[in-house]
């Protein structure tokens, strides 16, 4: 018997419509009429479609570009998977909300965000600390850092479905300030271990094909985190079918909380861009889950940890560069943020053939 | 013997020094120091790097960006080489120039340049048209359109010098205007074949190596491409052991103008971000006039053109990313600016481990 979901929940999944297929069809046909050869913008083309279907206007104009940053600690970080101490966790946190001369924030999420004209939102999803008040910090924890999911069950379903919940309300805050492209960031000493769990149970991979080296693990400390999944997997804690439980099995409050903001970015017909492999994780539970959020999904950057182009693959998505980025933070989606942007207004500003006067149009 | 260059251009290529290695190797122990795990920020840094030695300073703030787009004709496009009529130049000129609702220009260009928040400036280099009078049209022509390469060369030495030198004098008022990232944009029908003649005779490569589809030319249109490259290297009109003398060969007067503005652009200590096939073009001959230009180039994306990628390994240069693109106009340049742009600022922005009181800096 599998539990029913929260009621707002399974109002979000069940908001998730597909991309608008009419859009998406008068996109490419104004795309062909463009001045420019048919194809000349390679990846940038597709890309304006899809934008097309998800804003339900073959001139998608999206706004502003905001990067949600959720910061969690692990129980599993105990167990020596990560090069660095849990404590770097809500230091980092301090570290995104502190003032500096360029302006708030000193981690590299807040120097991009700020080239870009990126909004940065900031929220403990469960960090094991007690985080100074600021203003600009969402507090979101239920528990300070997951079980160790070696042992136990990292979450619980009610624990997974309020940070579901929690980032579900932050990206709709965000698109309420003027967000359209939504990036999904994390900070999480530990995270990419649940990560590569979660990817092993949902993709049906061994835990060496995900497993990779995060933020620089040396060969002994990976060789610990491939014992951590397969410990993890081999509780047979959670099964495939019921994608909530795999979740709080083997996921971590800020991959629940970053579920949240996909789903309802989808849900408000807003579009996410997917940074790396941590994010890869919650959207492989989006899509079970609602599998229409695939529509809206634009992925950045294939990172450097092995078994993303594994969640790629499974998500049917091209990624827009290859920068070897494994930091997270979600700097890679606001990195891709002014391609995409750039893919809309290519389809939003040029002229046609005809209204140009220039030979040539098909 | 070889013809002595115009003293200004003599001067251009006296003023291209290396990049400045102190303030390179202080931004690798700044990098070394940020809070993020060393590497974690892939590509990046070693753009960020890069950059501080273009701006000899460990934390360069690289201020507008700006793409300046040389359009010029082809005498060889007569020669059936390009999939549009030679008459798509001056109109593409006109759509670059355009009012819009959006703003001035119609063309991808300038739809992604008004999205990354880049100032277009427009050059005719050698349109094969009278073109009409407009305040934002800098007038550079000598010539409607080169001389037919297959038969003779495509311009003389001093038409070559002439659009160098207006090339270098529109990268000096972009600078002055508040540019700090220059890229170098072309329009012009045909200007693959000489891209790619140059290309061979350069970097010593067979045409069929170099020679590419261009803007999506079919099979006997290829084939009539490597014939005209063929055509023209075998004149024997020119020596690689003299770079001038090859350009004005087998050139383009949209190619020598891109010359002139990364050779001032490197004078200028600027950074020229690098768009695609035709650019790389022009950077052939500018590192066999002044190698340290190399310095100061940063390759947007690898295009869809064969032969970019053995102009890139040749000018050492590694992509940011692989989108397919295949328009030319500094389309590709504009959209890696954000970027590099953000390359920069983590440089410049971050804080260090120390700073932040983050544990687990070096």
């Amino acid at each position: 018997m599998t539990t029913p979901l929260h009621p707002d929940l399974a109002a979000l999944i069940a908001a998730t419509g597909p991309a608008d297929p009419a859009a998406m069809r008068s996109a490419r046909e104004r795309q062909a009429q463009l001045t420019k050869p048919t194809g000349a913008l390679g990846d940038l083309e597709e890309l304006a479609v899809r934008l097309a279907g998800v804003f339900r206007t073959e001139k998608p104009w999206p706004r502003g570009v905001a990067v949600l940053v959720a910061a969690g600690d692990h129980g599993v970080a105990a167990g020596g998977v990560s090069a660095y101490p849990p404590e770097v966790t809500p230091a980092m946190v301090a570290n995104f909300l502190a003032d500096t001369d360029a302006g708030p924030g000193g981690a590299a999420v807040n120097a991009i965000a700020r080239t870009v004209g990126a909004r940065v939102y900031v929220m403990d999803a469960g960090v094991n600390a007690e985080l100074p008040g600021h203003p600009r910090l969402v507090r979101a924890a239920v528990r300070r850092g997951t079980r160790d999911l070696r042992r136990e069950p990292a979450m619980t379903r009610e624990e997974t479905e309020a940070l579901i919940l929690a980032g579900a309300a932050l990206a709709r805050r965000a698109t309420q300030e003027g967000a359209d492209l939504l990036v999904p960031g994390e900070m999480g000493i530990g995270n990419t271990t649940p990560a590569a769990a979660l990817t092993a149970r949902l993709l049906d991979l061994d835990p060496v094909e995900v497993t990779g080296r995060g933020t620089g693990v040396d060969d002994e400390t990976l060789a610990r985190k491939v014992g951590a999944v397969r410990e993890a997997l081999g509780r047979n804690g959670s099964d495939p079918s019921d994608p909530l439980g795999v979740l709080a099995d083997l996921g971590g409050y800020e991959i629940a909380a970053m579920l949240g903001m996909m789903l309802q970015a989808a849900a408000s017909r807003r579009a996410v861009i997917l940074d790396g492999f941590v994010e890869g994780s919650a959207a492989l539970v989006g899509v079970a889950l609602a599998p229409h959020l695939r529509d809206f999904l634009f992925a950045a950057g294939e990172c450097a940890e092995i078994g993303h182009a594994a969640q790629l693959a499974h998500l049917g998505l091209k990624p827009m560069f290859r920068l070897g980025l494994r930091l997270g933070e979600g700097t890679g989606g606001v990195l891709a943020a002014p391609l995409l942007l750039s893919a809309a207004a290519t389809l939003r500003e040029m002229r046609t053939f005809a209204e140009a006067g220039v030979p040539g149009g098909v």
